[in-house]
């Protein structure tokens, strides 16, 4: 057991407005100087990260391996984590934010529990978090739902569910939209909910251009919206 | 609208083991030591933290008003925020980790809100998202459902209905407990789920004593279990 590696999971920046060390902490750094080995969602991306983070090593000496939405659990997933077995740690970089939420991560991670290898999350940013924060919704239990449904009748069906299950559970309802899909997610919204019902809206979180409301439906209907398309966002319902 | 304050929610370290830019971004420096208000969940560990991230002004000069489970909505909130009306910009600091999550923190984001009054969430620790990193659980969809209930009757149905609920809608469920009834929660969760569930357990998160595990239940029942007692845990049902 003693002579596993420690699979460690690394956040970087949500926003590319950001450097990493406005948003990550200084402890992350000594964890990231001594690794040689990476798991990551986006090689290029995280090669940039890990070279503006400027770590120690020279980025030609690091080895990257990929683990994205095309990875499938077996074989390529135990692969991933052989390294390990003998001894190597790695670090597993996301896209963005954290890795294992809302991502591929948690199949490395998963792999990891079941050959006793330890994990060690750092702390990074997570736009869930940040939306739940600043929601002023109940963050006392909230639930993430990750993308709602594409087909237009199931996507109807899925908001009016988070919206009677917040009402019901008092439980928030977040879920997330390709960017690109925004402003049409926010027409679907505001046509679909009921007028009392608390809707949360954040944009480019720890970007200069972050944004973030909630307000009754209601209300929403009454303001002239904001611009969303093609801003990453959050929405919540309350 | 231009002359109103800012709401900053400002995290702080879930363990007294660590020191604070240890596990909070530098880039949270200025606005903490840009603010002289802070509404906090309690008093002395507010004013400790503030003392150990070493603020330029005196703590002295600062101005804490409390914010607890004590506080309910409507006069008291309004008069916590009434300084931001006028301008002046605040901090909202929780008894641990991040604000606005797991604590009263919501009453004053959601007066902020209804006022028009920015509001921007810091990045720093929290253990529900570490928890969700580090699980290995399904991290596209996940819960947090805050406390158990205490009643032995209502206990029992609520691990059944997460338990339910997990393996229908492959939604990670997770929940805490006050730490002193840690290792009875373990026995019971051990008794009432069934053995192919998979149970994580989450300790002492970013602490040196950090301890986290995922196994189905017919394996955590086959291993020596952990000391659970007196050591903040999320447990999550996957």
């Amino acid at each position: 057991m003693s002579n596993l590696g420690t699979l460690y999971l690394i956040p970087c920046p949500i926003s590319d407005e950001t450097t990493p060390w406005e948003v990550l902490p200084e402890g992350n750094r000594a964890v990231m100087n001594g690794l040689d080995y990476f798991i990551v969602e986006n090689l290029r991306s995280a090669r940039r990260f890990l070279s503006k983070a400027g770590v120690e090593r020279r980025i030609e000496e690091l080895e990257f391996r990929e683990l994205n939405e095309h990875t499938v659990a077996g074989a390529a997933v135990e692969a991933l984590i052989a390294p390990l077995m003998e001894g190597r740690s790695a670090g597993v970089i996301s896209e963005a934010g954290v890795p294992g939420v809302a991502d591929p991560g948690a199949l490395v991670v998963e792999a990891a529990h079941r050959r006793g290898i330890r994990v060690v999350p750092l702390v990074g940013p997570s736009s869930i978090i940040l939306a739940v924060m600043a929601s002023g919704l109940n963050g006392q239990s909230f639930a993430f739902n990750g993308y709602l449904p594409v087909k237009p009748a199931e996507r109807q069906r899925a908001i009016r569910f988070y919206e009677r299950r917040a009402a019901q559970e008092r439980q928030l309802q977040l879920f997330i939209e390709a960017p690109y899909r925004n402003a049409k997610l926010m027409a679907e919204l505001l046509q679909t909910l009921q007028p009392e019902t608390r809707l949360l809206v954040a944009m480019d979180l720890t970007a200069p251009t972050e944004w973030i409301a909630t307000r009754r439906v209601a209300d929403w209907r009454k303001t002239t919206l904001p611009d969303l398309q093609r801003r990453p966002a959050i929405f919540g319902i309350g």
